[in-house]
């Protein structure tokens, strides 16, 4: 058997990826991944053989890391966040079964809603939902019944995904089910590039979220009734008495 | 203005920090943490002076952290996983208004929803709710409903704090509360002492989770109305064309 790493490599730069991570690329032969991930990484490991393809071709992209190990060398497939987040751990652990002699191993890394909430304070100090707006392989029916769910029962909630060029008014659509369930001045937190180069962050209420331009770089959060600013940051009490 | 540095330290041993955790931690002065967490990397920072304290004396370990920084020495606090899920970044970014010499910064980790679905195969790659059963500071009743809202939307849902020996029966109350959701058989894994020694993981049906014994240290589970096993794995389709 020859070993498929599917590594995270956390939100881009090399220091958020774990130790773990680092001493497995170093091992191995062929480092498969987007162009633009492995471009954050790549000085890191120059003499690595590099295998890259481009966005939405992902399952050509489990296909090349499969084919590598399957043909001997030791390979690691690298996903931005964690690869079980919204990544390719799942479609690879499908995909396997045709690659008898490839052997996954994932190694998890830091996802955007945990280093996200570092950047704005600590907004996920209570019970969250996490969703993706992307409705490129999910009906927006389910997507609305979910924002809704999490709404009503007062979950934080963290959206990956929050918009496209195709889908440039999803956001303010998920806002306004969301404005339903929340009060006026709702607070929220809006992450850009986390941990690259021209990283922003800013907190918001729900209603200035709703008119906001965001990417898919971006991760957006959506405090719960408690979610209150500390000195500028986002904070969602646990309840311990101070 | 001196540094209190609030760090994630992933699961438990060492390898699974990111590259800036153990960069901080190697720069610090003081160490501080629980007791149990504190013993998981101390030997690789022997140099360090190391102030713990035991479990439940969470503000007293948060004032410690601020005072030390407030004196004039650079501190971090550990926190197991991240320290922004259920952890103490929220409650001292509060605490921080007393003690205006410190200044935090939060370095987030690999939290145990990330670190277990690795260790299971792929749960989470599809919209999911985190929920602890620990009713220490949140009313039951509110669990509940948020147990019920995450089934209802068919998100996976991960458990923090299953059970502790005065809530035994939690976990059997939260499933039989999904399995009014659920059909027969749903899949759900199990995973007890992540990346530490004794690691456990199991796949089993929600009936057979309702049975089972756990722990503070397992973290649960439960997939969605399309989550399957391949080869063992749990795994959570996205959607993706094979």
């Amino acid at each position: 058997m020859n070993k498929l790493y599917v590594v995270g490599m956390g939100p881009g730069a090399y220091e958020e990826m774990t130790v773990r991570a680092v001493k497995i690329l170093e091992q191995c032969q062929v480092i498969v991944g987007y162009t633009l991930y492995v471009d954050l990484i790549r000085e890191h490991f120059s003499e690595k053989e590099f295998l890259t393809t481009p966005m939405r071709r992902e399952i050509e992209r489990c296909r090349l890391a499969l084919k590598t190990a399957q043909a001997g060398r030791t390979t690691a497939m690298i996903c931005s966040g964690d690869a079980g987040v919204y990544g390719m751990s799942g479609v690879l652990l499908e995909m396997s079964r045709d690659y008898p002699e490839a052997e996954i191993e994932i190694v998890p890394g830091v996802t955007a809603a945990v280093s996200g909430a570092a950047c704005l304070g600590a907004p996920l100090m209570h019970d969250f939902a996490v969703i993706s707006l992307s409705d490129l392989m999910t009906p927006w029916e389910l997507i609305e019944r979910r924002l809704r769910s999490a709404a009503e029962a007062d979950f934080v909630i963290c959206l990956y995904n929050p918009s496209s060029r195709k889908r440039s008014d999803y956001l303010k659509r998920a806002c306004d089910i969301l404005l339903h369930f929340r009060k006026a001045g709702s607070l929220c937190g809006v992450v850009r590039n986390i941990a690259r180069e021209g990283m922003t962050s800013r907190v918001c209420t729900l209603e200035e979220l709703r008119e906001m331009k965001t990417d898919m770089f971006t991760t957006v959060f959506i405090g719960n009734s408690g979610t209150k600013q500390v000195n500028g940051h986002l904070v969602t009490p646990r309840g311990y008495s101070l």
